[in-house]
């Protein structure tokens, strides 16, 4: 099928703010409530949200062979579960008819008013119901850091790693969209020098910027997807904030992991961006030294280069801009972690997310958290207002930001934004 | 409302056979297909299931105020989430419509041929759709023998595992229920005095004795759960089988626990006992020491006196119970477990399941897995069909069984049982 819909000369009859992450070409797709109450399934162009549920019901869809309510639907599950050819079908219908020749819906008020709404006027929510949630750590640089940190400076990669893409299981009932705020959570940890632990706030929550994607059923149980056809499942990709709580992971986390470190909540950006979009930024990851085991070897490229950042905004005041990093730089591929985490037969399903794990470049301005930007707190960053910040501090908003840019196009993922509220108050 | 479903005197006009685990005082809940591919909600006295969405379709919970397919359904969670107050009333009605002396069910003929079943008759599914799923580490005995085993002798707990009832998140996708068998999975070792691993199946594929409670919505996120309310939240238990390949785990799990060692399966018993039932069989928890800290300190008896066993059936052989141990041993209860799950404000959804982590006893024949009866494979157990095994081999069944026992009364779980299938194979 041809994938027109990524067309860089293809213009649209809506009105696209310059430099916006939403051009024709993007066409990601989301869930939003309406003022009117209507919870739909919707795309974005420019600042406009699109009811796709009004859509369907208009008959613009009428010849995909899809179910009557495929779009008037609270999450994208099912719709990701008719896998791409029926993602793709559905982007280029959507491209079509924003095209700016296609007089359709362009010259339509009446239909125009049901069907388009400012961005402002609708509220998004999380876009798919999350099975399972799984988190790798497959940012070498990363790694590298917190092994400096936390163990040996000389040996700071753990044996498995240059082998394994690395993962855990996380929390699925607490990934929350962009916009949502989090309270700083309370639970037990070791003060230095103690060797009973203590109870009340975690004084260092950290964010983690990560990007992860959403797969379609991938398998049955027992089956392993081959590499080959891992990218075949990857429905598309959103911005993740892993929040994490460094002093509770200290003391919870040996043996079995990161656990109410991190499950207290996790943002995400609300447009999925599919992968169709995303094509035109694929490039190589980097060299693999060792070479991994067959099951995890794969060729041509399969990174993809889109700009990542971070800001960081105090209340009342104007934010800075603390990291720039890239998705490029990922040790392990996304189709190296979805053959990985099925090898032992593992089922995946539609609506389950994977994260990449902390995204940290090579440079000191391109670490992907706090506890890396300052070093575990001993070089403290100093923010545009003045203050300085060695972890989050109550009432600042972490915002995430991502973007692929060539001559041509800007596909971009929106914001993932979550301000960090004081800890609630729970008394025994 | 008076708990006469408990009442020990009740007896039942259906043919229950002596020391079932499924008396008229058990009434658990369950998911099954029928020969005629219906799927329903259903409870068993004896060797019958019983159709409650039949049952309700009859009218027998019109005056409840529950929906009309309550029981008409592919799992328990929506009938989880209206909470104690209607598995209660639910439960005394199924109590009161099989009551020996109530003509009302009992004597019409024709609702009986469509409400109940022999159990042979139908197929057991999974009784909920789980959400998240989270295993915890609780038995003090499993974690100091794996720290025998693995860490040092002499300091074989770790310095939190007093304080915090250790937790990790695993896999939902792949709890399967009794019956299902699992193939041993595929993966990456590292050989013995080797620097570099190896891919192909497990060589030392595990069980684990647990138990696993199942949830109702028990807050909204960034509120702990009181741990005094803390088992209101509970709907009831299940037996539960954590496969586990030791030789992937001991690879994979540093630094962030364990992964595709364990998420290629878990089976759970079908039949979800709920806490009314077990009720009778309340008692005192091991005494903690040092005491936790408030917010998981609790007064009275919370732990459950539930008799376990794990027998092992080759093919073709009979099978040998390897070992008996009891869910009382578990240091941390379960009420603890869920005040510290949600003390970071981690919300808990109805359909979550939560294991105890292996359930070993104090002596060498109460050890919860192979791991331990065989410590590490040194001391091979010897069969009644005069085979030895380290783990478990090709074609071996695992079977999990647990009951609570009185005078007047047994209360059971039925049986988890689940068979080890050759790998699967596989070329890159």
């Amino acid at each position: 099928m041809p994938q027109y819909a990524n067309n860089p000369d293809r213009k649209t009859w809506l009105t696209v703010p310059e430099n916006s992450d939403f051009p024709i070409q993007n066409i990601p797709f989301g869930v939003f409530l309406t003022k009117e109450d209507v919870i739909t399934i919707g795309t974005r162009i420019g600042d406009f949200a699109i009811d796709m549920g009004a859509l369907q019901q208009l008959g613009y869809f009428d010849d995909l062979g899809l179910p009557d309510d495929m779009f008037l639907q609270d999450s994208l599950n099912d719709f990701i579960a008719y896998g791409k050819k029926t993602w793709r079908q559905v982007r280029n219908r959507l491209s079509d008819l924003f095209e700016i020749n296609n007089p359709t819906l362009r010259d339509n008020e009446e239909q125009r008013k049901i069907v388009i709404f400012h961005v402002h006027d609708v509220e998004m929510l999380l876009p798919v119901q999350i099975g399972d949630y799984t988190d790798f750590y497959s940012s070498k640089e990363h790694a590298t850091n917190v092994g400096k940190m936390f163990r040996d400076p000389e040996n700071a990669l753990l044996p498995n790693w240059l082998h394994i893409p690395v993962g855990y299981h996380g929390r699925s009932s607490t990934i929350i969209p962009s916009g949502v705020p989090v309270h700083r959570p309370l639970g037990q940890t070791l003060p230095a020098d103690a060797t009973t632990p203590v109870f009340g706030p975690s004084k260092l929550v950290d964010f983690e910027l990560e990007m992860a994607f959403i797969t379609t059923d991938a398998n049955v149980m027992g089956e392993p997807v081959p590499i080959h056809e891992a990218e075949d499942y990857i429905f598309g990709m959103v911005l993740f904030n892993d929040w994490s709580a460094r002093d509770i992971q200290k003391w919870e986390y040996v043996p079995l992991g990161p656990f109410l470190a991190k499950n207290f909540a996790s943002s995400i950006s609300p447009w999925i961006v599919i992968m169709d979009a995303l094509e035109p930024f694929r490039v190589a990851s980097p060299a693999q030294n060792p070479q991994p085991l067959p099951y995890l070897q794969q060729e041509g490229n399969h990174a993809f280069d889109i700009h990542l950042e971070v800001a960081l905004q105090p209340e009342n005041s104007t934010e800075t801009v603390i990291s720039r990093s890239n998705f490029k730089y990922m040790y392990w591929t996304m189709a190296q972690q979805l053959a990985h985490h099925t090898i032992n037969g593992c089922r995946v399903n539609s609506g389950d997310m994977m994260g990449s794990g902390t995204i940290s470049g090579p440079t000191e301005d391109s670490f992907g958290s706090m506890l890396e930007l300052t070093w575990g707190g001993k070089n403290p960053l100093r923010l545009s207002d003045g203050s300085e910040r060695k972890f989050i501090q109550d009432n600042d908003t972490v915002i995430l930001r991502g973007y692929c840019q060539n001559e041509r196009v800007r596909i971009g993922f929106g914001e993932c934004s979550s301000k960090l509220l004081p800890a609630v108050s729970f008394n025994v």
